[in-house]
């Protein structure tokens, strides 16, 4: 089975392709304009993204949207999390948490799908703490300074294999996996 | 004349309002879903955001989106200015500016209206820097640390007369009013 991810990041790609492969499914990159709504929740802005393309593109068409919610920030960057990375980068981010002592940060991670017309979404979430500085060189965006819960260390120290069994990502596309697959046994 | 503005903001509604008085432009406010873009400039969130509306409620309508861009933070907060107010607040940005001597920064404020069937935009900026704390009591968001180009006040502390000859509000709304009444003349 194949379904095709309409990303502009390599690393996404990689990452969920990686993710899928154990569910028999094979991921390929869709060029297609990405047209994404502002919305606190990353929910509600896959699933807007995924109607816009399914209506061009058809079935097995999917969209990802992550989100990084810090709870001293009332939620930021939430859904802009990719914007602000590309502006006050890692580096703004921790300025702002400087002498905050709560670090609690959850990222979450949006996935919808066209299937005959309709759009399934499904979530997941991984809870954690920001780190005081980057560290580690795996992973991408926010991975180096994003610790999760019950580790001592952040994405990008884990390392993928780590990272992609307890990642939102992983959860999030784990969860489709395992519906593509019973849906596919039982057609 | 009347055109509908959509917005929640009861403050930018009143600035409309005074801002298009002079050119015999009544706003009313359109109480409808406002379905935004994530676009990092605001000339295409707002025409987007009209094409939308256009279809639904016809002429006349109308849609604004500002962004406040900051030089020395890769132009964040951007279009996002109004989550960023949300989240971090003012506090937030002048966190990040801590230290910085740059403190340029561009604001800029796009209308979109439907006429016609057609989407028409009217930009206005105004230039300027981010204060070293927040002065003043007029205004709304952002405007007690913004000190247009030219002055020593922040656009809180000037009040609303004179922020609203000199804002990027003002020429955007301006720039509207002066183009319906050559329309109306002319027709």
């Amino acid at each position: 089975m194949k379904i095709r991810l309409a990303t502009n990041n390599p690393h996404k790609l990689a990452e969920v392709s990686q993710i899928l492969a154990p569910f028999g499914v094979e991921v390929e990159r869709l060029d297609a304009e990405k047209v994404e709504i502002q919305h606190d929740d990353v929910e509600a802005v896959a699933r807007r993204a995924a109607e816009l393309l399914c209506s061009r593109y058809g079935d097995y068409v999917a969209v990802e949207d992550t989100g990084l919610y810090i709870e001293a920030l009332g939620g930021f960057p939430g859904p802009y999390a990719e914007y602000v990375y590309r502006t006050i980068g890692l580096g703004g981010v921790l300025k702002l948490l400087k002498g905050v002592a709560n670090r609690r940060a959850l990222f979450k991670c949006a996935v919808a799908i066209c299937i005959g017309g309709r759009v399934e979404v499904f979530t997941g979430e991984a809870r954690g703490y920001i780190a005081n500085e980057p560290r580690g060189r795996g992973g991408f965006g926010y991975d180096p300074i994003f610790i999760p819960d019950g580790m001592s260390q952040t994405f990008a120290e884990l390392g993928e294999e780590v990272k992609n069994k307890i990642s939102h990502r992983a959860r999030a596309f784990s969860a489709l996996g395992a519906w593509l697959t019973k849906k596919n046994l039982f057609k």
